[in-house]
C-alpha cells in the first residue's frame, strides 16, 4: 500500500501523517511507502514503520502532477490549497493551484489509468470545505443544498468536487470528496484568518495567553476538531465507493454552536481564570466577514456513511488538551 | 450597441439571430453591429438593420477568444457547446470546448476589463442545461437543488456557472446563466439525441410522416419552445444585475408533460389522422437514458424575474406551426 499527500506539511496533513505513522495500515493493508508532498518541503515522521520520501514542489506545473503519481500511489489524499483569504486576494494563484492544479492532477491520474489499460484505479480523498455553500443558508444546510459559493476559494472547491464526481463516474479514478468543517482547536499561534478566533479564544487562554474576541458571543459556527479532520480523511479513504454512490462530494459531521457556548464550555474544562483572558475588542471587518458563513449542517448522509465528529464543544477541548497539551492545563 | 453570439450557427443561435434583427435594439439601446461565431461560419440575417460580421473558429484554441472580443462587444451571447451525447462520447472535446473553452473566453474578458481599468464590463449570457441535475429527483427540482450531474456535459455546464458566478462577484463581467429546459418542437430533421423523439412525434406527423415514438406514454419530462428560448436569452440580457443578486444561474420556466399529454395536445391541435402517423417502437437505450432525466423543475425566482414559458403544450405545437410551418398543417 503506497500513500501519496497533497499538502503534507499543512497541519492537517502533519497529522494524518502521524496517524499513518502510528497505525501502519490502511484499507487493511501495511503502508510500505508514503510519498509527502507539498510546497515547502515535509517533515518524515520520526518512527514511521514505512519508507517516506519527501517531495517540494509546485505541482500545479507541467509534468510535476506526473512524478508524483510515478510510482502509481494507491491512495492519493489531496489537502494542497491556496487558503481561503489569499485566493481571494490573489485570484490567478487561487485559480492555478486549486483548480488548475486539482484538474490536471485529476488528468495525470487519468493518463496513468489509460496507460495501464484501466488497471490503475486509485482512492482520491479530495478535501473540501463548507466555503462551498454561500449565504443566505436555511437553518441546517442539507445534503441537497445548492454550492453558490461567495468566495473564488468556495468556487474553486465546487469546481473540484464536480470534475472528482465525473472522473470517478467514467471510471478513471475512485473519489471521494469530503467537506470539512472549521478545523478547531488549530494548535500553533493566532494566524490572520478572519476564522482564527474560533481557536484563539480556547488555545490561548489554555495557554496562559490572553486572545481577542472580535464577535459577538450569538455567532453560530460550524466546528470539528484536527483528530474528527484526520478520521474524516482515513474513513474516506477505507469507505466502499459502492456504498457512497454517484453522488461523491459529502459535508461531513460537526458541532454547531455559538462562540458563547465554546467560553462556556471552556469554563467548565479549564475555571474562570482562564476564561478571563478572552478579551472582547469588536472588529467590524471580522464581523462583516463572519456573517456570510455557514452556521449548521445537517449531514445525514455522511453520519449514516459512519463519518464521526466531537458532539459537544467540551469534547472539542479535551481533544485539543490532549494531542496539544499532553493533557495539562497551564 | 455590439453583440457578439458565440454558437450562432446553431439552431437557437438562428433563432436568437432573427429576432435580434427583426427587432434592431437590445436592452434599450439600437444594435449597431453583430459579430457572429461558430466552428462552421453563421449566416448572417437577410435583412438585418445592423452590420455583421460572420466567423468561423475553433474559440478554445489559444488567442481565438481574444479576436472575438477586439471590438468589445457589450452583450455576449454563449451558445458554443458539444453536445451532450457527443461530450459523453469525447471526454477531451467536451472538456476541451465546454469547460477550458468557456474559461478562456472569461478570462480573455477579464484581460480586456483589467486593462481597461475596469471601464470594459459587458453582460454574459451563459447557456447552461438543467443536464447540470441528475437523479434521482425530487417531484419538482427547485431553486436550491443541488447540482450532481450525471453526464460530462452536465458537469461541464455546472462548472461553467461557478466560474460565471465567481467572475461576476468579482465584477469583471455581468453574467447571467439560464438552463434551458428541453427545446421543443425543434425544426429540421430527425437526428440521433436520445432526446430527437420528443419533437419528432410532433413535427414529422405535421409534415405528413411516421414518426417513431420509443418510450411509454408515461414518461414525463420538461420542455419549452425555441421560440421561449430566444425569450429567455433576450431577457437575460436585458434583466438588472442587482435584481438577480449574487446567484446567477437560473432554471428557466418551461412545461412539464407526458408523453401522452403531448400527443393529447397534437390530436386537439392537429386532429386523429396526424396523430394516427406516431409509430411505437420501444426501445430499450432510450427507455434507460430517459429515465434518468429531470421531469419537472419548480423555476420559482425565474419565473419572479419575468422569463416566460409556454403553458400548455398545445401551445408548444401551436408555436411551431406559427414559426416553422407558416401557420399550414398539412
Amino acid at each position: 500500500m503506497h500513500i501519496l499527500i497533497l499538502g503534507a506539511a499543512g497541519m492537517v496533513g502533519r497529522k494524518l501523517t502521524e496517524r499513518l505513522a502510528h497505525e501502519g495500515t490502511l484499507r487493511g493493508q501495511t503502508i510500505t511507502k508514503a510519498t509527502l508532498h507539498d510546497v515547502v518541503e515535509p517533515k518524515a515522521p520520526a518512527h514511521a514503520p514505512f519508507a517516506c520520501t519527501t517531495v517540494a514542489s509546485d505541482y500545479s506545473l507541467p509534468g510535476e502532477a506526473e512524478k508524483l503519481l510515478a510510482d502509481k500511489p494507491d491512495v492519493i489524499f489531496h489537502l494542497a490549497a491556496i487558503v481561503s483569504g489569499q485566493a481571494e486576494q490573489d485570484f490567478d494563484l487561487g485559480y492555478r493551484i486549486n483548480c488548475d492544479g486539482v484538474w490536471q492532477l485529476f488528468e495525470a491520474i487519468r493518463a496513468i489509468h489509460t496507460a495501464t489499460s484501466g488497471a490503475y484505479h486509485p482512492r482520491v480523498v479530495f478535501t473540501s470545505s463548507i466555503a462551498v455553500f454561500g449565504a443566505p443558508f436555511p437553518p441546517a444546510i442539507g445534503d441537497e443544498f445548492f454550492t453558490t459559493p461567495l468566495t473564488s476559494y468556495g468556487t474553486q472547491k465546487a469546481i473540484g468536487e464536480l470534475l472528482l464526481a465525473d472522473y470517478t463516474r467514467k471510471g478513471f479514478f475512485d473519489g471521494i470528496g469530503i467537506r470539512l468543517p472549521t478545523i478547531c482547536v488549530r494548535p500553533g499561534t493566532p494566524n490572520a484568518a478572519a476564522s482564527g478566533f474560533f481557536s484563539n479564544i480556547i488555545r490561548e487562554p489554555l495557554n496562559g495567553l490572553e486572545a481577542v474576541l472580535p464577535v459577538a458571543e450569538t455567532v453560530r459556527h460550524w466546528h470539528a476538531s484536527p483528530r474528527s479532520a484526520v478520521g474524516f480523511l482515513v474513513h474516506a479513504a477505507e469507505i466502499a465507493g459502492e456504498i457512497v454512490g454517484p453522488r461523491r462530494n459529502l459535508s461531513m459531521p460537526g458541532l454547531s454552536c455559538t462562540v458563547g457556548e465554546q467560553i462556556e464550555a471552556l469554563r467548565k474544562v479549564a475555571g474562570e481564570n482562564v476564561v478571563a483572558r478572552i478579551k472582547r475588542v469588536p472588529d467590524p471587518a471580522i464581523i462583516k466577514i463572519v456573517s456570510g458563513w455557514a452556521e449548521r449542517c445537517d449531514p445525514k448522509r455522511a453520519i449514516e456513511l459512519g463519518f464521526k465528529a466531537e458532539s459537544t464543544f467540551e469534547e472539542i477541548i479535551r481533544v485539543h488538551i490532549e494531542d496539544e497539551l499532553g493533557g495539562v492545563i497551564r
